[in-house]
């Protein structure tokens, strides 16, 4: 691609992840790369003249210095002919970012020379009369009332999958069963893998299991009388309230998330999870 | 108590639970028995005269119709001198109540002649500063924000029980372990043990397990820093918020609740409790 | 196929198997079909004449009469260019056959008409050594000692995917997740994706859950010292023993089994499912 | 009791349990302490002279050295009139003993002193016939057909709990709620309440939940038709097989375990089951 040119989005509360940014910057100005920094990200770093909002950025590859919550956000605005992504590492959780703060700029220099590959992450895709987003990690239908339960059905074509009172669902991706889903009693999915885990959470009905389920199938859910409204968070995110008229379709998005992966920085998905496990709080 | 006077509480939203209710009266009418109807109960019989608000009901025994919301709102606003209530179960969870409709006026009957066992069980009081309720099934300490989690610390005395970051803790009695905390994977306990069930609701830290704890443990909760602000729901109904400054008490009421028990129509605890886990919706 | 050749295979043990056997026999019988006997049901039949062993069986289809129990064993003995298997539902667990007694006959001919669809299913071979066998649901690998734990590594190539101590590891077929797997807390698998469910069961290490594994992964399992050594149970028959210094190894099968399928008498994954939910004992 | 004298049990497959042996009874011998040793013990330690079988071992105080598996056993050989017991941990899992192996002496001497308090916990009679023995941590009813589920109906007086198919049932103590119970999703329970703990292992029906149920309830099992027979496994040793015809009785024995607790040495128990929750393997 010629020389790629740069997007960076940081952390802005972190004081360390502010560091490393411009540190890269640093690195990219003397190498004479093309370079841009997201407004939010440019206005704590003082850098208004190469403030781009991220909806508009057209580099090459957007590094995200932070968290998985920092990258989540990220994905959720970049415009959709999707730039890859590289992530660095600065925060309790991330999953999603394989560099360490101290690998970053040799990991910035790779990127440069083009020694890295390109991983598709599947999102899905959740649509509500005209209205539409993607999740990266997991779509919730939560109840809208603390405490109160929501009466749900979940169909695919016309088979009715499940219906149940609970506090909530979860239609988490395969990148994102190692979130929230875990936590709700979720199986762990193989990477390879591409599929839809949908978790009940507390439902009334004890049988209730978690679900693997295709990627390639449509899904939908719809609230059952006398069900209170309910609230789609998405990646963590409020998307929108629905009621009982209204019907949830989430299925497959045909623009999937891409991250650059470095050969000498991957980090295995396996030891991944142990450090998630490992964590006491 | 030579002859109990009634009060009479109901569902206002069942035409099941309002012809019970006006049965009920007429009978009490014909046997000369003082009798009074709780306010929006009055208002919806149009039985105006015999209103008087739950807070200020001065009879000897209190009849509830209705599922165990109408129940556990009843037991919010009797007054302090608790008096004993008698369940007659109308809805589709009825835990406390063991009368069913066809067999109200018998019930009704017994009690008048005094042919009864009180039964007290146990409730949690919840206090923040100077706020106080009680709990008779269980209070929930959850976000203020969907899809955000807590973190909390709790306490017996001085001793850290668990620290972790998740969507809320429910601290159930005994009557509430068949509830909220049985679909939050809580155990099930028997009636005659009395005991605190705490479990925390999707914990980040996946070896977390519902606890059991004495009742006579007084507990509390801390929210740590950075944690979101928490609301805490007492039996269904929000109670109040609190953030990272304030500590949460829990530990056994004063004053706990008493229901009426007639031997004849008594249900056994693991019979219902088969009931409950047959239900698929 | 011209005229298809039936084989019989049924549970000897249950009236209503065995009549219904009787049934189908005079059928094929009457329409000049021919048929054979797997060899002990031929015995109870009294038709030696008549009696192949299993794994000798050159019909084209082979209709089982049983439950589940009776097809996984059927499937085990069935030499190795597996014929297409028609099921027909006597007793109490029933997921694999989708024929009610009821409709046995008409499914007979169907089938004789060719009016069927073949289903085929993935099975996950197990080799120790040179020792093969083939699971139709799952392959259990547990504790030979009673209530002593094992120590196990998983590892697919050189990758380690867990290791823990544990009572056993339950490896399902996407067909076995809704058996076995389902009750020590695996998730419920569509049956339209092909994977490998892996549950450990009670481990040690609490934060340990049930994975989903790509069947296109090769899985090994070792014991680890001081472990005690296993067993390997293959649809609920023994396979062999292990110990410490033998590789398990787990992988697709070349040889999936194949179901015959009746338009008319299909039942929906998800309503067979809501029926294993619904069981109380 | 003037001056204690002191019997002593080790694990004889740990050099650095043998070693704290040697140290403490020169130590013994030093200040002319009366001191016997276990007999497997003593033949390892080469104290022949010295030896007496544990079931007539006539000492005021038991020490032993080991793990959690050391103290089962010396707890069910030690005779009825109950001695107390001093563990010193050597070995992975120590949730019995608070004295790590550096504070060995000093603990001897403090009991020398008699510096302790005594802590009773409440063990479960289990008996089958005219067979009984005690369960200090917990008694596990399973199938003896791997693989096989049992059949059980649990009742208390005459009240059926539970009726189900499933791989086992564990009845644990609270002192054994932390151990197979908690692998096998039972709940924490707190040491100050005394209650049995009883979980279905993966059971058939789904609903299934763990009990948490008073000690001074009886409780019964019987195997229903068609079980297998069952293993009854306690504290990790085969006590009997019991049969679909035989009854087991479980409840409060009228022998507790008395253990000797040093203030100095005291780990508090949510410590300790932090410990246990950290372990990975």
């Amino acid at each position: 691609m010629g020389q790629a040119s740069i997007g960076l989005v940081s952390r802005t509360d972190s004081a360390e992840a502010l560091n490393i940014a411009n540190t890269i910057l640093r690195y990219l100005h003397e190498k004479g790369v093309k370079w841009c920094v997201e407004k939010e990200t440019a206005n704590v770093l003082k850098l208004h003249e190469k403030a781009v909002p991220l909806n508009e950025m057209d580099a090459d590859v957007i590094v995200v210095i932070g968290g998985d919550g920092t990258l989540l956000r990220a994905f959720k605005n970049i415009p959709k002919a999707s730039r890859p992504i590289l992530g660095i590492r600065v925060g309790r959780s991330g999953f999603l970012s394989d560099i360490m703060p101290e690998n970053a700029l040799q990991a910035i220099e790779e990127v440069l020379k083009g020694n890295y590959q390109v991983e598709v992450r599947a999102r899905l895709r959740v649509t509500v009369n005209d209205k539409v987003t993607d999740a990266l990690n997991e779509a919730l239908i939560t109840s809208s009332r603390p405490a109160k339960v929501i009466g749900v059905k979940v169909l695919t074509d016309n088979t009715l999958i499940f219906e149940g009172w609970l506090d909530g669902v979860i239609f988490a991706t395969t990148t994102g069963a190692t979130g929230y889903a875990l936590s709700a009693n979720g199986p762990v999915v193989d990477p390879d893998l591409d599929v839809i885990v949908m978790v009940p959470i507390n439902p009334l009905n004890l049988s209730l299991r978690p679900f693997v389920i295709s990627i390639n199938k449509r899904l939908s859910l719809k609230l059952v009388e006398p069900s209170p409204p309910a609230n789609i968070i998405v990646d963590g995110y409020s998307f929108l309230n629905v009621g009982v008229k209204e019907t949830v379709n989430i299925f497959k998005s045909p623009q999937p998330a891409t991250f650059l992966r470095l050969h000498a920085y991957r980090r295995d998905f396996y030891e991944k999870l142990r450090e998630i496990r490992m964590r006491m709080t």
